[in-house]
């Protein structure tokens, strides 16, 4: 038996991060995770980092990599009619957002907590919870039961997370909202097609032209959400990808082979309430929300920024009523992401029962959004997540 | 017979201006409406105009009584979760909006027609219209049988336009989208309740609270589309429109007796193209929009101040290419106010099948806008129709 003060279920970038809070404020904690180090490491997730997320992991001390590995978009390019339209973030906000995957940021905040002597536990197995008298159960990684007993347990366990299902169903309210298109990604060996990310509208329906590294860029369109990505021929995906980004200027994807394709299924989903006694939900295991708004990251972050203040207050200063501010706090944040995100998604996807008119207002707001200053700096500070106080 | 160089089919708003704007040109029109002046006058007709709008009836001679008898409003009230926030348009884009019966708006031009001897004829009947040798024929208010020929022959008939009719079907496309709700609109015998107009959202649905005199004012909720207003009492109304505006700050309704409910259905629509030939569509024949974003009158009169412009150039400068940039230019600025309606409409409606998700995101968009310079300035700009070029 462990005795910590905050039990943390899920080694993601939230459960992680909110251990290397904690620590740097002088409270114990212990991480534990079904998955192994290198399950998670080699797991290829896209990431793009607000200039708040970024800063967070440089001036807490976990690494500078980003700054160094990562590459600042300055804007993105809205393309429709076969045109783009620069949206540029750094002179709507005066920010930049990070191009740096989240599997990175996960090897940071891992090597940041060993190097930290932080506890972590990973390749855990059974694990489960109890709210009352807190504590997290599981077998670790030697076969060996362990128990570790805590003051607040923390659920950072992902968008399948067991911690949530501990909140009584008569309290809770689960909101969400499919989607019905997924997304075709592949990982192409070739140059760039663009300096900064495209967001495409067409009238086959979405694409994001995305960049990873000098020799291997990320692609992805708009799918039917039950469609086989193996029954797909490279030629044929590039043909639909180089539809729906053609255009008079010219503009045309460099193609090289298809190196990996999946399709992504997605929905907008918010847990409520956030805290239940001693238990509280961060990142995934709270919300999840479409990849086209490009939040889901910035938001666990974001959720465990505020809980570390909390929680310092409710454990350290013994400021009881700090706990209550969590939800509250961070749902404020979640539903601007979570419109902001629909917002994105329903503006630039065909939605399948569509209508003439439905296509043609779609391209009456894209011509609002980037021919206005305010429309094109309100999209702005959604990507950027730099929204009004 | 009578010849004339257009022909004008309808005496709204639209086809009065028309008139009024091709005399300033030295250019002769015939109008005819199957109404009586009388039945037009005494359809009682909300507006809201655009400072444009009132501009173009004061700069071009119609009138000044919209400085005089309307009402200018610098800005609105957008209430969501009981609270009330003021987005000002004056502060934001430098404008305003008046407060000028649509009725009022007809008097006026059909005053000022009459002043300046323009040819109007109005409660004729059996009106058909000739595309290929453009004329009207029609049955004057006298039951003799009249036949207008002209160069030019413009549909401004309204949303159940019979020269619309006339664009072949293999050449048009109509594109709409239907709504599963109506507005509740009443009239009551009351002072007002507020000085602007108050747009709320609420658990219960849509109300917008309007004002007209200083003793009558104007209201709406939103209703299910076969709603029966005549099994509604008054106190029933009131308690639902109460609701609607409820909230931690004590608002409430000034009531009174209701003088006038009616069920107001509506829809989205744009007849594409906006010319065929010799034939032209102006405002509701070409386009109408939900009430929610207060477009449609000044949809109508920017039509017909591009239209003015380009018969102008086609009749008195033989620019043969000029009735080819209506279309296009007028439907740029249709589509970016049917993206405005549908916003307004889409953010603030209780939508049927909307769940916990949908309403909490509507309320994530409320805030995201009223907390955001850029967003309100961006609702502003669609609502004073002040949209940069």
């Amino acid at each position: 038996m462990t005795r910590t003060q905050v039990g943390i279920v899920g080694a993601g970038p939230a459960g992680l991060m909110l251990s290397h809070l904690l620590s740097l404020n002088g409270i114990d904690s212990v991480v534990v995770d079904n998955r192994t180090r290198r399950e998670i490491e080699t797991t290829v997730r896209a990431g793009i980092l607000e200039a708040d997320s970024a800063r967070l992991l440089v001036d807490t001390g976990v690494s500078d990599r980003v700054l160094r590995d990562g590459h600042p978009h300055e804007g993105i390019d809205l393309r429709f009619g076969g045109e783009s339209h620069r949206v540029d973030f750094r002179a709507l906000v005066g920010e930049s957002v990070w191009l740096y995957p989240q599997t990175d940021v996960f090897v940071d905040l891992a090597n940041a907590r060993e190097r930290d002597g932080g506890d972590v536990r990973f390749g855990v197995s059974d694990t489960s919870v109890d709210v009352n008298a807190p504590a997290i159960r599981f077998v670790d990684s030697d076969g060996v039961r362990q128990e570790v007993r805590c003051d607040l347990l923390v659920g950072a366990d992902g968008s399948r997370s067991i911690c949530r299902a501990e909140v009584p169903e008569a309290l809770r309210m689960h909101s969400y909202r499919e989607y019905p298109f997924a997304w075709f990604g592949i990982i192409t060996e070739a140059a760039r097609s663009a300096p900064e990310l495209v967001y495409a509208h067409s009238p086959r329906g979405f694409a994001l032209i995305s960049q990873r590294t000098e020799t291997h860029q990320r692609m992805y369109f708009q799918c039917a959400p039950e469609t086989n990505a193996d029954q797909w021929t490279d030629d044929r995906i590039w043909e639909e990808l180089q539809s729906r980004v053609a255009g008079p200027d010219g503009f045309t994807l460099n193609e090289g082979p298809i190196t990996e394709k999946t399709v992504l299924r997605f929905r907008s989903f918010v847990a409520e309430p956030m805290r239940h006694g001693k238990l509280l939900l961060a990142g995934d295991a709270a919300h999840t929300v479409p990849p086209t708004g490009a939040k889901g990251l910035n938001l666990a972050l974001q959720d465990v920024r505020v809980l570390a203040e909390v929680i310092e207050r409710a454990l350290v200063k013994n400021d009881d009523d700090a706990l209550d501010e969590y939800g509250p706090r961070a749902l404020d944040r979640v539903w601007k992401a979570q419109h902001f995100s629909y917002w994105m998604t329903t503006m630039l996807h065909a939605l399948p029962a569509a209508t003439d008119f439905d296509v043609r207002r779609q391209l009456g707001e894209l011509r609002s959004v980037v021919g206005s200053e305010a429309g094109s700096r309100f999209l702005a500070e959604g990507y950027t997540g730099c929204w009004p106080a």
